[in-house]
């Protein structure tokens, strides 16, 4: 829509808002659309659209339930007992209660394997990651700043930092054959792309594990990326949320491993400048309790941040509820090993299904994706010849993957498919329906 | 801290940020800290800081601590039993689900005392009012753009709209003379001025029931607003979130009641121009769950508001609670009753008590709050005066209460008091103090 059409149009939205309502209509949700109205369903509709777009982990929620059972009668009508709403009915800090921040710095300490306990002080919960990234997008970059980015990425984080901040991810490009991973050569190189652009980078935005993956990075990877961010004084972020979602040798590092094995000089540079961050979206798989936090010892953007958590706090409710769980650290053991087990043979299930199909995909050990090579089935090697692809996909095998356009990957072709939201009924079926289409494309050839 | 500092120092934040947290450090959060350092207690602690600078009602959370109890039985371990976190743990609509956004829609029609229903699908349901007012500010306003909103204002309307959105609030001055109300004059008063220094209005910002005013509008009032915002093709953002705290004559009037009860065609400009706000913050004296709504019929901008609700929507296991708790509209008619009688006798109490010392109010009848005239206190009528005054009422008097300069009152030496957080001794106990501080005031003169 033009300018000129958007001023005369009754009750016209701001053109940033414009922005926000193009980004999403874009191919990334249509496929969302596309299950919402012909969702499968083995029994009642088993030739509907399979989901393989959403990160979201529905393999262990009767855990989750099984625990809530056996608390029952601590939660005698409200978490805790209804007096309890006396204390959660307030405002609350915005950046959590003193109590969830003991606890989310312990689920951290468990999740991310770190040796030293983290202070809680250190640590803000939220109501979420996507309103965290968001804040650090506003607090550490101003217009004319980006965040460094190696790609294919996680389609969210673009819209966490872009539509709103206007903080633009400055993509260090993958390739293939070295299965996407970048180096720190490649990081110089796009620092010097992005500056003759008139971009300055402010810091390094890692997912790690890595979305979408689903790789580990070594102690060695995060020591270059740490030292390479130090030499230009640049912030670094490390989104670990799926630490706990590592199935698979190598084991996960977390940055802050990295960090407390680093020399002095190092560890002072990463007091102010390495920020983590971590939550119960994924490694729980409770996104809709919108429940995340971040760790660090930077105090002005800890001040900031809790300042702008004003938009985004974590209800008090839920903090109260997430408490108790967090605080159960025999369950948590015992969850984040038993889904471990259900993830990896998921996996297992998707990636062999894939290989008979003849559809490689990058060698993964952790989260709740794979990234797939579907350039053997594109009429042409570009974005046209993806999309093409992604709507057949869609429309004809009736499967959402989330196209490489989406994920911004450096080569055309390239999906990611999502393996834990789906029923193991749903899963089959569709690696089953691609077996098929692959077998009639090659006898189409 | 000047740009030469900010750039050599390690970890630096963005400049915006550095905007952000040096609002935080305002005097109105001063007072925050003094109460948190040295809080009043009848018993433990009579001589301490009595907090009447916060607008929250804890006058009836025994009420709903009462209807947990009674609902125990239904929400056994979870909010109606464990197996719905299957249901809650996944991603959810942005805007809340299906079901609170019809409770929300009879709720809104309940507490804005609204003849016809609104339609569920209508209605948005999010993490709390100051994340959707921020999301109206990206919505609906473009950089040089702004907000019109009659001073003096809540102070987090200002942070709300600017310290991320980049939105002004272009002030529209009231007189202590006419009890600060503003009329369509003021209004275009206010365009011409702000017009002149390039700012251009995109939207009315009202507060109503009015804080910190503590009054309601007229429905000539609104009308004549209404008009005034057609005439120039305003948004018209009506944030109603104390509705049903109105406890005294004139009823308060809904800007949706004055839309239906419109001709035609500022009907069918409303559709477009007119937003509504509310929540559970204030009525239901619930700001700790992090829950409100906005209804509105501009599907474009419902669509915007969706996308970036992303960042802030309300927590699932926080939406079915409050469900539950919407859905039982007796408990509801008996709440908003006995709260309106709870709030009427505080505030009595605070303004008798107030004329007794001398100190006149803005004739209010809603609202958790008067605007009170501090003037004859002030040894300069200006803002050093009114920050002295200030101080002293925090350290000598012991009292937190929001001064002029941050509700930007049109004139210096008029503080918000809030009156619905304090415990009964405690605002007795200020009352108290204020009579003896207005007594040896006169004897020293």
């Amino acid at each position: 829509m033009g300018g000129a059409e958007r001023v005369t149009r009754e009750g016209a939205l701001s053109e940033r808002a414009e922005r926000v309502v193009a980004r999403s209509s874009s191919p990334y949700y249509a496929g969302w659309k596309e299950v919402a109205r012909n969702p499968y369903d083995k029994k009642s509709n088993p030739e509907g659209c399979i989901q393989l777009g959403l990160a979201e982990n529905m393999l262990s929620v009767d855990l989750i339930e099984e625990w809530l059972s056996v608390h029952r009668l601590d939660f005698s009508g409200y978490p805790g007992g209804p007096a309890n709403v006396h204390d959660d009915a307030p405002y609350q800090s915005n950046h959590g209660s003193l109590r969830i921040r003991q606890a989310f710095a312990k689920f951290m300490q468990k999740a991310l394997q770190l040796r030293t306990p983290l202070e809680p002080e250190h640590v803000l919960v939220g109501g979420g990651c996507s309103g965290l990234i968001e804040i650090l997008a506003f607090s550490l970059a101003d217009p004319g700043q980006g965040f460094l980015h190696p790609s294919p990425i996680y389609p969210g984080f673009e819209t966490d930092t872009l539509v709103r901040a206007g903080t633009p991810l400055l993509l260090v490009p993958g390739k293939s054959a070295d299965h996407f991973a970048v180096t720190r050569d490649d990081l110089e190189a796009a620092v010097a792309e992005h500056s003759a652009r008139g971009l300055v980078p402010r810091a390094l935005l890692l997912a790690s594990p890595n979305n979408p993956l689903g790789t580990t990075y070594t102690h060695e990877q995060l020591s270059s990326y740490l030292a390479f961010c130090k030499a230009r004084s640049l912030h670094v972020i490390s989104d670990e949320i799926y630490a706990a979602s590592v199935f698979g040798p190598p084991a996960f590092v977390s940055m802050l491993t990295v960090v407390e094995e680093s020399d002095k000089e190092t560890r002072e540079f990463a007091r102010e400048h390495v920020h983590v961050l971590y939550g119960i979206s994924k490694d729980l798989g409770l996104p809709g309790f919108r429940l995340g936090g971040m760790y660090t010892r930077n105090a002005r953007l800890a001040e900031a941040t809790s300042a702008q958590l004003r938009f985004c706090s974590a209800s008090s409710v839920t903090q109260r509820l997430v408490t108790s769980l967090l605080e159960d650290e025999a369950f948590l053991d015992y969850f984040f090993e038993e889904n471990r087990t259900r993830l990896r043979r998921r996996q297992h299930l998707l990636v062999t299904g894939f290989a008979e199909a003849g559809i490689q995909t990058v060698p993964a050990n952790s989260g709740l994706f794979v990234f797939a090579n579907f350039r053997p089935f594109l009429e042409t090697l570009d974005e046209e010849g993806e999309f093409a692809f992604y709507m057949e996909l869609l429309k004809e095998i009736r499967i959402n993957a989330n196209p490489g356009v989406a994920c911004r990957s450096p080569e055309p072709g390239w999906f990611r498919v999502c393996f834990a939201a789906a029923s193991d009924d749903a899963l089959e079926a569709a690696v089953h329906r691609l077996k098929d289409f692959a077998e009639r494309t090659r006898r189409r050839d």
